[in-house]
């Protein structure tokens, strides 16, 4: 069957994109971080839509499993083969249309997070999803994960950027739903379900993303707290006095800038003295002249006055806007240095993400003395990395046996606060077995129900998401 | 069957809450403006989710179709029963939970759209969604249309609104997705595919929506233009220059102005000369001092400067500014007197809304001459109110008879534009048999297949949106 089958793969998309050369296929079958080590009999690197969906039909007919792949950056196994094919979206990186007043861009799946920022750049507008991985992730996988990233708080999630979408069914139809509409309301959200479905209902081709007016002005400040309560209520007010111009309002705490001031060269502490938390707070406007640091200034008056914040820098260059926000992006990085962690990729109500940071480091510190919590994230979401760093006397090996401990710790007080276990990296193999402790039954079985729907053979990322 | 049926219904809601005099369910099976008149073997008015479950629970095990229905508001027939029971979510209709600094309500699906804008008003916050429907249509057929309205350009649809739902599906299985996350990856969008799908999947109970701040500062102008074409050149200064605040940009046309300038009492022209074509614009912000006439002013002056637009005026206080909106707002009741009307709800990428008022009338005047189109609406998102009144010498029946073909003539257009035949309203059985023309048929046969996997018995409001 497999030789058949590879030569009619071959016929379909030409000989050099049908790889099995073992060397060749390490870098599709394992996971970047090696948490996950795959296996293929070949990898399928078709160049345009009508291939994607002769290459599906193939593997259809023989029931081959299929995991599709972006930029294999993702954080929970979604992208790992076990067995069938790797089918990489890399060659279906182009540009197809660029519709500046519509403000929509139509690119193909394979396209870096990159590309697409600055092609809308380039059409004087923005797209304002940003990860730490844009360089090489790709838009395809930011689709199929609904990625997250810094700007939610102004622009939302992947899901929201989105207008239409192409893609091949399980079957190797070609689902064409790629409208740049702002309304249409032609049936059921089929976008909204192969977003997010990391792969598993279908392989998404293309998409047409919103753009937004281009920021001209941006203000960025570093602000010094007591407390994730305290935080909270900054948030508050910057949300009330800045609200259509709140981007950012992200979360860490003395011991992430420690880390960072230590491990990361050049980076150095923005205040002068230490405090238990910090906000990193940023507006931007469409507008040049919008007065963005006067409104920043005035919230944080606002908000020491109230006793809230206990001291503040707003940056006044480029240059120092770029090191506040490599404080935080630097995070996961430096956290390495202090040796392994156990991270949580959680969401609560904006409302109680205080009381989570709070309970949730006491509840970690009780199971394990000397624990180092590294809490930080996207505050104004609701979202936290609720990473843990091993204490320092302690083995990564044996620290790292208790993951299973802690994250159920974690994702029970999760549950209780009505939260998420997982706000923006998906279910893939990572969380797979959690899922059914933490999600509705009937929720539970309904994605089933529609996954045995759309493929009965269940060749689309077997075993991702769902245990079938 | 029917006796023990209804019995059994009476044992579980409550005896006055299964209706079926015949004079009180005239109003539950006739749509409101006479267009489709329905039938029902009772009326169901359960009044918790629990109870709705048990409802449909009953009709699941008796084979019986359920037309779930809000505020029987809907334009397309989608809540108009033929046979078996209409189940009102009426007696649902409480504010379950307020939490402003989350900026979200639990609402029940029974309340009323005013209903829910007063509870985030009262919270300090704004819901944004409104219709013209909204004293009497529900969140939950709201939802279930995934309703559009006049603030969309800013705050989106109703299902970018919606960060969660409860709901029944057609076993009567309760679906628990009722979470107040601004970030949430695990597992499919099942919301987003109830969202929208006009009842037929599952009844929505109850919802989370996302508040925003309330606006403290209001700008709002009407300006006179000459063609369409400058209305969207207009726009795009609009967006750039007033980008965040930008919250409406609204479309008439001089036929529209005429009509309601005649009918509507006390109603006036705000400008000082006739202009072939107006836009309605907005901005808003949760800043009270955001200067925002002061940045109309300059953006509507660029556009006078680049001979855009012929006049304009901005309103000076809330009684000027609630004049300029009941002119677009009483157009739809307006054009009435007027005779008969052929309507269209549709959209199309924003950077083509002017060509399609410019070709979809020519294309029209010449099926018919004497016809007077009137087209209006969210010119901003692409999105208009394509409406043809009669000539005046012809009858409405006369016209009326026409309608099938100017449908079609339109909706091709559209089609030849990647736009949508429902923009807002949904398919519901109005636009049911034109869909498969318009729809890519692998989307349509995909929605088949969630149909039948949800809804085997094709209980749930069968015969809408698809035609099994």
């Amino acid at each position: 069957m497999t030789d058949t089958f590879l030569n009619d793969l071959r016929a379909a998309i030409g000989s050099a994109h049908v790889i099995t050369d073992p060397d060749r296929l390490i870098a599709a079958t394992h996971e970047s971080r090696g948490r996950w080590q795959g296996e293929a009999i070949a990898l399928l690197r078709p160049g345009t839509t009508a291939e994607v969906a002769a290459c599906v039909k193939l593997c259809a007919a023989h029931s081959v499993a299929i995991t599709p792949q972006g930029g294999n950056t993702g954080l929970v196994g979604g992208g790992v083969p076990f067995g069938g094919v790797v089918l990489s979206l890399g060659r279906l990186n182009r540009i197809r249309a660029v519709d500046a007043l519509n403000s929509t861009l139509t690119v193909e799946a394979g396209c870096t997070l990159a590309e697409v920022q600055t092609a809308a750049a380039e059409a004087g507008r923005l797209f304002p999803l940003s990860l730490a991985s844009e360089g090489s992730c790709t838009i395809g996988g930011n689709l199929s994960t609904n990625a997250g990233g810094t700007a939610v708080l102004r622009y939302g999630n992947t899901r929201d950027l989105t207008l239409g979408i192409e893609a091949v069914l399980p079957d190797g139809r070609i689902l064409n739903l790629l409208s740049a509409l702002r309304k249409d309301n032609t049936g059921y959200a089929l976008k909204d379900l192969l977003i997010g479905a990391e792969g598993t209902l279908g392989i998404i081709t293309a998409c047409v993303v919103k753009l937004f007016p281009a920021p001209l002005s941006r203000a960025t400040a570093f602000a010094g707290l007591k407390t994730p309560e305290d935080a909270l209520a900054t948030f508050d007010i910057l949300r009330r006095r800045a609200g259509e111009h709140l981007v950012a309002f992200e979360y860490l705490e003395r011991f992430g800038i420690e880390i960072v001031t230590t491990h990361l060269p050049g980076a150095r502490d923005p205040l002068e003295t230490a405090h238990p938390a910090y906000a990193l707070i940023e507006l931007t406007s469409a507008d040049g002249s919008a007065g963005l640091n006067a409104r920043l200034e005035e919230a944080l008056s606002e908000a020491m006055e109230a006793g809230l914040v206990e001291d503040a820098v707003i940056a006044n260059s480029e240059g120092q806007r770029a090191a506040l926000w490599s404080l935080r992006e630097s995070m996961s990085e430096m956290q390495k240095y202090e040796g392994a962690s156990i991270k949580h990729d959680i969401a609560v109500p904006v409302s109680r993400v205080a009381e989570f940071v709070t309970r949730g480091k006491a509840l970690c510190e009780a199971l394990l003395p000397g624990l180092r919590p590294c809490p930080f994230g996207h505050f104004g979401d609701g979202n936290l990395h609720f990473n843990l760093t091993r204490p320092r006397d302690m083995s990564d090996e044996e620290f790292l046996a208790l993951y299973p401990q802690f994250n159920q710790a974690v994702h029970d007080l999760v549950a209780e606060m009505n939260g998420s276990i997982s706000a923006e990296h998906g279910i893939g193999l990572a969380k797979r077995e959690e899922l059914p402790r933490y999600k509705d039954p009937v929720a539970l079985a309904l994605c089933t129900t529609l996954k045995r729907a759309i493929d009965p053979q269940n060749i689309m990322n077997p075993g991702k998401v769902l245990n079938l």
